[in-house]
């Protein structure tokens, strides 16, 4: 194109000198165009320290899923979208990511249980049951931008699949799941909360409102915000008769610790075979706390909770911050009969549960709740190389990173300060300094970052200090809450 | 619906008996219609023990990442089409899974470059450069599907991005880094090949091939194939002097040592100033290779890489594996000048790496060198409760739990048999039996399940014993190839 003397900045100035021909070609470069650099909005992009308090997370989910054992799974982002549709349902539709490439119908999924569904009714026979896996993934759902909503957010979910049948032992488990997560995190002040559906279900049965218990738990949700007198007169409108209506508001009033609530619902036994199935299971899922190592201060009996009403039919959870209880529960879940019966005839009962992460991250963010102590530079040791030969730096580079200390060589040509800079900039714990001097004696100094205390080791001694250090400081939990 | 008597699935079927309508209930929930369960092709969803064997492959390599002080990154999956195709392309833009949502014009990621691109721009004011950081995240291609082809894959990426500047040893440390990843992975029989495209460039230069060098490196590239005749000929075709078409060849035929190669490459010195850069820069890769604990017998020079020809700019490199050369290069990159150029006037050279894990592993498992020996249960130890009250499997689980061992109890009311088979076909290595007796002595019956022996231990000195064992075969790394 230039050489016709034609400029792609300059159109129809073809009789170009020299001179001008050149400056052309410069701005042509400088004024190449250019596309401004975004990531979408709803769509969470950390920063490297941010990223690596993140990373600990979720670690600290994968360990804990893995004691328990819980087996990892990873399926497609992408699914056909009849398979992700398949229970189909308002807001899911909306929200979705649905496109086609070819000829194919194609969404991105907006949760990890309807693609375990998918996974079990394929590979059932290649699977043992009960299956217990955990998936930490990304999905995606197109709501309305707005703070603290992301678009594409992870999922740390944990499933227990059963084959036809499921014991209520793996139900009394998950509060101990919860425990240890929130624990390893380093979250101490939350409790995880615990009802039964069939208690639920069976009550109403007692007050012969069982064809209407979804719309009456629906308004009685709606006590913390409205109150006992409105949640009253709603049912009374709903058609519920006065006597029953007190009955239901004495019922969900029932509190105080986890034997005096199951004392309480000793006097309901008797009239409802599903209640008494549920205040069964509710009394071993109690009974098994200690032993699970769940102090009894992390959990209660809430007779409030209900959750997805057309799903749950046992157990179900919900874990709130005490001191945040406006963030609503962070970790949910509950018993379902039904995990696949979209693709499969197979009954396939399981017990479940999910920590948004995502969203969890950015309020503990926000809080200020993310423990600053911890080390997050991309290196532990930085090495300043004083002399044009690098190959000292880099052999003590090597040595550290064998004893698994992470290590980065600053190879720049840079003024000492800028070198020290980048250092600081990151917050790389230790500096070191391998000049001519210590390379003749075959030592190393170090400096401590923190303290600005400069030592000088054989390269040996050198790699077992920091990593002692160094090991130590990793023990910290990503979470610290404020005192 | 039915309450007229109406039934789906028997259309005009008004006037039914009540035995009738029962029956059509009945059938209408067994018939419900279901979806058949299916992953798209291209797409590689594993069963559980191989997820657990790709996962320690991905700790391997994020581990080693670590090692050397580069920090984990998350982008987004779906970014702005805008964003993703400002280079544009043929390829890329007929392989993007694009769409719209709303008014927005969206697109999955096609690798990690792009938005690390973008990621650089956009924070550059935020990062500390030489800004190294890696990812491990699944990309999106819609290509054709075919064996061992994925449209959903992992790409293992690392860069080291400069601002302006960025030093040559940064490329000198790229070989130490692929071959820690490959040896954390158990991988010994690979060899990593390194060129500069500054040494090429300036050869070209010299014969005044330089404005047909990108053609004659295609050419060249043919040579394994066709054979020295065929290129020479093509070449000739294309317009180069026989002589000069000799010379090509002879350039290309230095093969031998690293210090027989860089003594060949001496003899092009002083005739052109790009050439010469080059081979101090390749000098200095060979020079620090020791230094980084990188053997010689993996790593070599060769003067028919060039990699992609409008990208690259110092050093690139290739990694073979020794025994399957069919596969191609499982570990490929380079030093380039410009990371960014569509997004920001800023100056960012770099030098990167990425391993497309999901093929990998694919021809791994093809092959057959995939570690059987060690443990992919979901659970190390699996506990036998015999008694109705679980209290004591409970908190033995517990036990085995705080001390970093995973276990799970068998709770299903299942007969003995179907217990041990459970374990068996997981391959879980322990199985704990807790029955009155045990519980009345306070003891574990512990069963190893390959050797079938059984002993009795304290809870104390089981979990001591199981942990030690299941620690040391935790040891072995994911790849063992055949000998």
């Amino acid at each position: 194109m230039y050489d016709t003397g034609d400029c792609r900045c300059c159109p129809g100035q073809n009789q170009l000198r020299a001179s001008v021909v050149k400056t052309c070609f410069e701005s042509e470069e400088k004024k190449m165009e250019r596309i401004k650099p975004r990531t979408l909005s709803g769509f969470m992009e950390l920063l490297p320290a941010a990223q690596t308090q993140f990373e600990r997370m979720v670690s600290a989910l994968r360990e804990t899923y893995g004691l328990y054992g819980f087996t990892p799974l990873d399926t497609p982002v992408i699914e056909s979208a009849e398979i992700l549709l398949a229970k189909g349902g308002g807001e899911t539709e909306k929200q979705i990511y649905r496109f086609t490439k070819g000829d194919s119908d194609l969404a991105l999924r907006f949760d990890l249980t309807v693609p375990l569904a998918k996974y079990v009714a394929l590979h059932y026979g290649e699977l043992t049951f009960p299956f217990r896996r955990y998936q930490i993934g990304k999905v995606y759902r197109g709501e309305r931008a707005q703070r603290g909503r992301f678009r594409e957010f992870y999922q740390c979910d944990i499933d227990v699949i059963g084959d036809g049948k499921l014991d209520i032992t793996n139900e009394a488990e998950i509060p101990a799941i919860i425990y240890q997560a929130f624990t390893s995190l380093g979250l101490e002040r939350f409790k995880i909360r615990v009802n039964n559906r069939k208690i639920l279900t069976g009550f109403y049965d007692m007050q012969g409102l069982a064809q209407q218990a979804g719309e009456i738990m629906r308004t009685v949700d709606k006590l913390d915000k409205i109150g006992e007198k409105k949640v009253q007169a709603l049912l009374m409108e709903q058609g519920v008769s006065a006597q029953a209506a007190q009955e239901i508001l004495d019922f969900i009033a029932i509190t105080g610790d986890n034997q005096t609530v199951l004392a309480a619902l000793e006097g309901y036994r008797g009239r409802s075979e599903i209640f008494d199935q549920g205040l069964e299971e509710l009394g071993l899922v109690v009974k098994y706390l200690g032993a699970f190592g769940v102090p009894e201060d992390h959990f209660a009996v809430d007779l409030t909770i209900a959750r997805g009403l057309d799903y749950y039919t046992g157990t179900v959870y919900e874990t709130v911050m005490l001191d945040h209880p406006e963030i609503g529960s962070i970790c949910s879940g509950g018993r379902y009969d039904n995990l696949a019966e979209y693709y499969t005839d197979k009954k396939l009962p399981g017990v479940g549960i999910s920590i948004g992460l995502t969203r969890l991250f950015y309020v503990l963010g926000e809080q200020g709740y993310l423990n600053e102590g911890l080390v997050t530079a991309p290196a532990d040791v930085l090495i300043l190389p004083m002399t044009e030969d690098q190959t000292a730096a880099i052999a003590f580079a090597t040595q550290l990173r064998q004893a698994g200390v992470r290590a980065q060589i600053y190879g720049e040509q840079k003024k000492f300060k800028a070198k020290m800079s980048y250092a600081d900039k990151l917050g790389i714990p230790y500096v070191v300094f391998l000049g001519e001097e210590e390379i003749a004696q075959g030592v190393v100094k170090v400096k401590e970052m923190t303290t600005g205390e400069q030592e000088v080791f054989s390269p040996t001694q050198a790699v077992q200090t920091i990593a002692e250090v160094i090991a130590q400081r990793a023990q910290g939990k990503p979470i610290r809450e404020k005192g």
